[in-house]
């Protein structure tokens, strides 16, 4: 057996609750939201089914990482450095040498992902947090909407 | 305060509907879908919710990027040609040297996307638009299924 | 016309269906998780609505890609230990040369994916299938909850 499936628990979806987070970055580097993103499935009073977060910006990104060792950020910054580097020749250069890069590594990135929800819990693995990536030298105010689709508790 | 939540909505969840958008590119490069998303959201009668996306092909993708400067998507295709340049020593080359830097173009940015859905209306940033990219060269005829789960208005 | 939306279907929204299934890997490669998916959908009696994984690791990821040509696969991880070399000078090396780029490949690719479900099949394109990737050497257990959210046939 190359896998093998639980069994199928199954919910009634009531509802779809939906709140915008505001998240001032200090630059460049990962920001933990997945307190955040507890206390609203808290708030929510949310039960079974599926939280979403949508990342509202083109030169940040949203990302599921490991929540244990810190250099592993330091060295996922670093990747994406050498992936978009400042120093590459590009034609939009307006808004600073830093911002091209920027759209380059939220496209790989990207701005939206789900999680999914039981019992009112994220159903993360162990090793893991939702980090917003804020791609900019420059400290930015960032808006996350984050929903839940479900059952209510 | 590193970050603040707003206070939560919530809405019931009644329907999911669903369409196929075929979109037929001009070869490489960024075809905006965003208008689409938006008059299938209107022809449904969306009220809150989900809105999902999902492209069903293997060399080309779909990405929330920046509207305003048409310079950032030339850079972006630059970018990717980059990361994935046809002179490399691919394996897989029967269907010409653009397929197989197409597929890892499409694994890296994704197929599948969704956006936050407030009063019939997409819930994107003010710089964001949703785009296909086409991978290949040639022009193709591109499928992308719209979802949306939520309420009706 | 740049592009044609088909006629929108809708469907009741009742349920949401979810099970964890366990994937054995042999180390760093590619796993068809898509047979386990439609499994999933035929035995929760699924009908119009998404399908949704979420991978529950960071040196693994979940892709759609070319389930045609094998040598695709083998491209594809060429591509990204290209993109992630070991050779790279990274901080966090504690769990092997292979860690490091194990997570940047995470984060590029991602660990959350959704399929459009009309009349209980997944809405794959021809050449699309539903693969875990890993990126650690060794074989690992891994862990994708598989849900559904939309109507009972």
């Amino acid at each position: 057996m190359p896998d093998r499936l639980s069994p199928i628990s199954e919910a009634a979806v009531q509802s779809v609750f939906s709140a915008t987070l505001r998240v001032d970055t200090h630059g460049t580097g990962f920001t933990d939201i997945t307190f955040a993103a507890r206390d609203f499935l808290a708030q929510a009073g949310a039960g079974e089914g599926v939280f979403l977060a949508f990342l509202r910006h083109t030169s940040a990104s949203l990302t599921i990482q490991e929540n244990a060792d810190p250099d592993v950020q330091t060295d996922l910054t670093t990747a994406l450095e050498r992936l978009a580097p400042e120093a590459a020749p590009w034609i939009h250069d307006a808004e600073g040498p830093d911002d091209m890069p920027a759209h380059v590594k939220a496209m790989l990135n990207g701005v939206t992902l789900h999680v999914p929800v039981t019992d009112g819990k994220l159903a993360l693995g162990t090793w893991q947090g939702i980090y917003l990536i804020e791609h900019r030298r420059a400290p930015h105010s960032r808006e996350v909407i984050f929903q839940f689709v479900g059952s209510r508790k």
